[in-house]
């Protein structure tokens, strides 16, 4: 039985597992905290540090395969794994060029993919002597995720706001919508993707609202965003999951945002909605299995459920009931012990075609369920 | 979070886990064998034998929930669990009834749900002197279990092969079909169920070739078979998931043959096609949470991946990568570690509204894949 490794035990892992479950393999999952929503569900779990050399080469060394949950881990110690013969998916080449923004950047201008005018400074104060139009987004070049090592700076004013780290600094799109494709490569040339997803943002609150797959996106426009992450993969030669992020400017031109070399946030209703799932994707890129039909039952949206404010401690979710009456409407709790504010405890997908009817039970579950803190 | 305990650890407690783990619910499970596919998935997994009265209490006592993937559990001590305060899914009354094919059979002819003549006999050596016609199936009272416990008797010449055991017999059906539904009741008065599935025969060797569902009954049948299994289990007066098999007998008539009170083999396919599956349902019947939609995405059909002839030793499946190049196709690999033949290892789901495309995809899964002992 094929063994494969896991570098990271969060949500995405937690999801992974759950679908490999019903496959031939043994799971191992390293992950630094023995708390981690995997721990006591693989086959194998170990307390380490994925970022460590000799911990990543230790876990890995007697399994068949290694994947990621998380971008932030030891480069090198896949790279010293790949020549034992191990398949590791993404490919360690591809995952130092996600790995940093800047490297990530200059991989895009090189291969003509359309993305943000940017400059880049080792040195954050240089910023001051730049001659630049404001605004401007910084991106730190490394350890950015989930919002984290990105920094919005309006104007000269607000420089104080900067991150003191080497980083790229981006014009802002002129945004329509932001949107996401997530792709599949096998590794020997197959490709698969899903189609568009829709990031749906509240206008009032200017918060994300829902993900909402297909999206609203005209059939030429949304053939043009698969086609530009496709060739995002295709230049990033590796086998894997991969969620190439968007902007739609006004003008009906599309940038590249960042491309995540793992399953992803905008993926997630592929569970409930495709033949195969992204998570059962990333098992068939580690099994070096065919890909799986990215084929739709239905439309689709995702709600993320996000930790509520002022609520700290031991985590509970409110109101269930009143969602799971719902046809169509799928709970997938993360496993976190603790909430906090802001901190992602799970995800609602919502299934069905009569898209007026989707909008209204999206309505209905952000208004209903909260994340709180038990007392 | 809710603390549920599950009696029993193999492929049904394996799979009700699998989907248990998106919900805020902490899993215990109870089994005789520390490689019982739940062993390393659990939150928490005991070592026991569930039929144990002491065992079953200790394992209990400090949970809320407590479900079932096998029938033959000690009822004494769930009915001790219930007076404590816990919720017992099925009603241990329920269960009490299906664990005894003798009580069984009373409580059909009890509640007028057509079923087979039969007759009984404590001592198995009076058939010697009891005038009936032959042949006649011989079903144990006690232990009967996935074909055990059930015996054909052809004629007075062979009763040689008559199980020596306290036993009902009934007169075999004159068989058009064999079919059943799975009904899921919260307890409260609701109750859903899918639609009837059909066991298909290979016609060559008479053994069983796959599930079909929905069925191909006409829908004046097949309400005429779900309206017969909602009146079961409404007779069981229970919470839980049941499945209830029947013969269609070529005067177009139906029999039950037996109910089981629990996650059953002819809802497997739910897994995929249905909105909600069998394993979801149980879980919402154990959280006391509303009942999930029974409707479908798709037709599907079930095929059970059965140890090879002649093969034992550590497991492992052939050919896999064939058959997962078909969209809609869906591996439930058991993770038991030994195959033998004929034990269950596992079951493939296929998906797909083209009834001939799905028989021929049905046809080419059970020509290519092979469940084998590693050389």
């Amino acid at each position: 039985m094929i063994k494969i490794g896991i570098l990271g035990g969060g949500q995405l892992g937690y999801m992974f597992l759950q679908n490999a479950m019903q496959y031939p393999a043994e799971i191992h999952i390293l992950d630094p905290s023995e708390h981690a929503p995997c721990a006591k569900h693989a086959h194998h779990f170990v307390q380490g540090d994925f970022v460590d050399y000799q911990t990543v080469i230790d876990f890995g060394k007697e399994l068949d395969a290694i994947g990621i949950e998380i971008e932030h881990v030891n480069v090198e110690a896949l790279r010293h794994l790949k020549s034992l013969g191990k398949r590791i998916v993404p490919d360690p080449e591809a995952l130092a060029i996600i790995q940093d923004k800047s490297v990530q950047k200059k991989f895009y201008i090189d291969n003509e993919i359309p993305t943000a005018p940017y400059f880049e400074l080792e040195d954050w104060k240089e910023l001051i002597c730049v001659v630049t139009e404001f605004p401007l987004f910084q991106k730190a070049n490394k350890g950015g995720y989930d919002g984290k090592g990105v920094q919005f700076l309006p104007s000269r004013n607000e420089i104080e706001k900067i991150l003191r780290v080497p980083s790229i600094y981006e014009t802002p799109a002129d945004l329509d919508k932001e949107i996401a494709v997530v792709v599949i490569a096998d590794g020997k040339g197959n490709f698969v993707n899903y189609p568009v997803v829709e990031l749906v943002f509240n206008q009032e609150y200017n918060l994300l609202d829902y993900l909402l797959m297909p999206s609203s996106l005209d059939l030429i426009k949304a053939k043009e965003a698969e086609k530009i992450a496709l060739q995002v993969v295709k230049a990033l030669n590796s086998p894997g999951v991969f969620a190439v992020e968007m902007f739609l400017n006004k003008d009906g031109s599309i940038w590249v945002n960042e491309t995540a070399s793992r399953v992803h946030n905008s993926g997630h209703s592929t569970i409930e909605a495709a033949y195969s799932s992204q998570f059962d994707q990333m098992l068939r890129t580690l099994m070096d299995l065919p890909l799986g039909s990215t084929n739709l039952f239905s439309t689709s949206a995702m709600v993320n459920l996000i930790g509520a404010e002022n609520e700290s401690g031991k985590a509970q979710i409110e109101n269930l009931d009143e969602i799971l009456k719902i046809p169509g409407v799928y709970l997938h709790w993360y496993a976190k012990q603790e909430t906090r504010p802001g901190r992602k405890m799970g995800h609602i997908t919502l299934i069905g075609n009569d898209l007026e009817e989707l909008k209204s039970n999206i309505e209905k579950v952000n208004k209903t369920v909260q994340v709180t803190a038990e007392r």
